[in-house]
């Protein structure tokens, strides 16, 4: 039998690779396979299922993420994706597998985090499944949401000449991880060494306290801009601005000093040299919305506060780039996925 | 803070105590946390969502089981959840986290036993997630499905004096994986013995590729029988009738010789020293149908072939009990499940 590694495809490469001959059969099945979410219709509504799994050591880190904060991102990242369709998230299902090393408070902490996050959404936790791990702590959580008929924002939806807008600000939440990960090996050198988390609140909220921008959602609709395309940013932007270029048949240029960085980022970045536009388009986890708008919304779009214009689609022929104030365009290449980098 | 080891609670303890003080909030929930799926509310149906998580070394042994087969059954206890609530599986969405060790052909049999699963049951598999494992394969599965409004079958409806009905014949599973870990532990000792294997086809099917009982909700409809209660045997007789008994506040009486048994199951039994009705009682992974039918019901019920009365609920006060041919009655008491014994 031949023998490829997975690294040759990559996470969307093997997802392709594995789904591509995976045909629907359902009349209720509106949507399958390759957006946030699965599009299911009922008579007047649509139905949007969105899935993610969360592995211990490979999604978090419990050295540095208190079980509050990872139950409420884990609720946090899959509402994301149902905001990402233009939907109402409605119900979870939560499954978890857990070591003899949890105790029951620890896994109540883990649910207090999940059931905030569900109250601050009014999302109703239906179901799951909790069994033992042999290893590490494994979430698993699938979200419901409901969509107007034929509202569903997809990602292969946008045309070109179309505007590229983000909300809010982009890069924290990786710088966030950067600061983690340098107090954890500050902390592992000499346990004595109380960890240096001050000045850095607004990029560790980012990280471990992501926001699902629902209020987004409800903006867009009061000022009647319609989205032709949308996506959250949970990869980085040059991997999500790829899957609706790739999806959409189009191209994309993104101007550099146009993507949405805080101050707070910005100094944060300075201090462990780490260029900010890089935490922006690879870094990930900012839970942001992505969209794109025809351009003959731009006066109604301009005015919904905490949205950038970042760029616009084009013509599939002309690639996708990153455009800097002075020097050369750079060419938008996704972060692949690694599933032994561990 | 205070530590109680999760052994204190067991499964369902631990479950019970972490989602107790959950309340709905959507309209559309119409059930959530508490049998085999939640009911979802969409105008003239509902929806039946239910999910699953896998774990290599606790739920399945690469050693012995081929990873088409394994994809297989990850969908069939999934869809045999929707069956249970006398729901029609639709959608499945898949989330699987890998190690290197896998080449993409391994996952692509699993993907491939998933895709027949999926196939023979008419359900689209329309998202989910891939991402890396630092340990072992890690399975999780969502179904969905849909059901007449009010029509999905609970089980905390049982009345007294309903009878308690099963499909098919148990124990069969549990004694196809004592003979793959009696050939494993062979295997072990000495790699060059063939395992033998022949024999026990019969029970090695039912370990290795069950069967979710889309056929007996479609003749329990056509012979116009309607269960008061429905459960799937997942986790053994014992543990699904006291589900039922529990959530109903009954009392049962399990006739211990009308448990139905085969013929192949019972050889294989004696040949490894193990009770048959132990392994009907606490072994599971059978995936048959348990549920209860009104006595009025009683003649249309004897015309379903594959379908055995094996008891009959009680008052609560009655408690719980198998009763022998000879001897004193037995009480039912449920497998705890630890997160320890992996």
């Amino acid at each position: 039998m031949k023998k490829t590694r997975i690294e040759a495809l990559g996470e969307f490469g093997l997802i392709r690779h594995l789904t591509e001959n995976i045909k629907t059969q359902n009349e209720s099945t509106v949507y399958g396979i390759g957006d946030d979410a699965a599009i299911i219709d009922y008579d007047n509504k649509e139905s949007l299922v969105s899935t993610d799994l969360l592995m211990e050591g490979i999604h978090f880190n419990l050295v540095y993420t208190p079980l509050k904060h990872l139950g409420y991102k884990s609720i946090i990242v899959n509402l994301s994706d149902i905001y990402a369709m233009n939907g109402k998230p409605e119900q979870v299902v939560v499954s978890i597998a857990i070591s003899s090393k949890f105790t029951v408070e620890a896994i109540e902490e883990l649910y207090e985090g999940m059931k905030e996050a569900c109250r601050e959404h009014q999302v109703d936790m239906v179901g799951g499944d909790t069994t033992s791990s042999l290893t590490g702590l494994v979430i698993s959580i699938t979200a419901i949401g409901s969509v107007e008929k034929g509202k569903a924002i997809k990602r292969n939806s946008a045309k070109e000449t179309d505007l590229i807008c983000v909300s809010g600000d982009l890069g924290g939440a990786y710088l966030g991880l950067q600061i983690l990960e340098r107090e954890k090996a500050i902390y592992m050198k000499d346990p004595e060494i109380q960890p240096k988390l001050t000045n850095y609140e607004y990029v560790l909220q980012r990280q471990l306290k992501p926001v699902a921008r629902r209020d987004i959602v409800s903006l867009l609709k009061e000022h009647e801009v319609t989205p032709s395309a949308m996506i959250d940013v949970s990869d980085g932007l040059s991997s999500e601005i790829l899957h609706i270029s790739n999806q959409s048949n189009l191209g994309c240029r993104i101007y550099q000093e146009k993507i949405p960085i805080r101050y707070e980022a910005r100094l944060c970045a300075e201090e462990i040299h780490l260029d900010p536009i890089i935490a922006a388009m690879n870094g990930g986890e900012d839970y942001e919305l992505l969209f794109t708008v025809p351009v003959t919304q731009h006066e109604k779009l301009v005015a919904i506060p905490g949205v950038s214009i970042i760029g616009h689609m084009t013509h599939a022929e002309s690639g996708h780039y990153l455009v800097p104030e002075n020097g050369e365009d750079v060419k938008i290449e996704a972060q692949g996925w690694n599933p032994i980098k561990g």
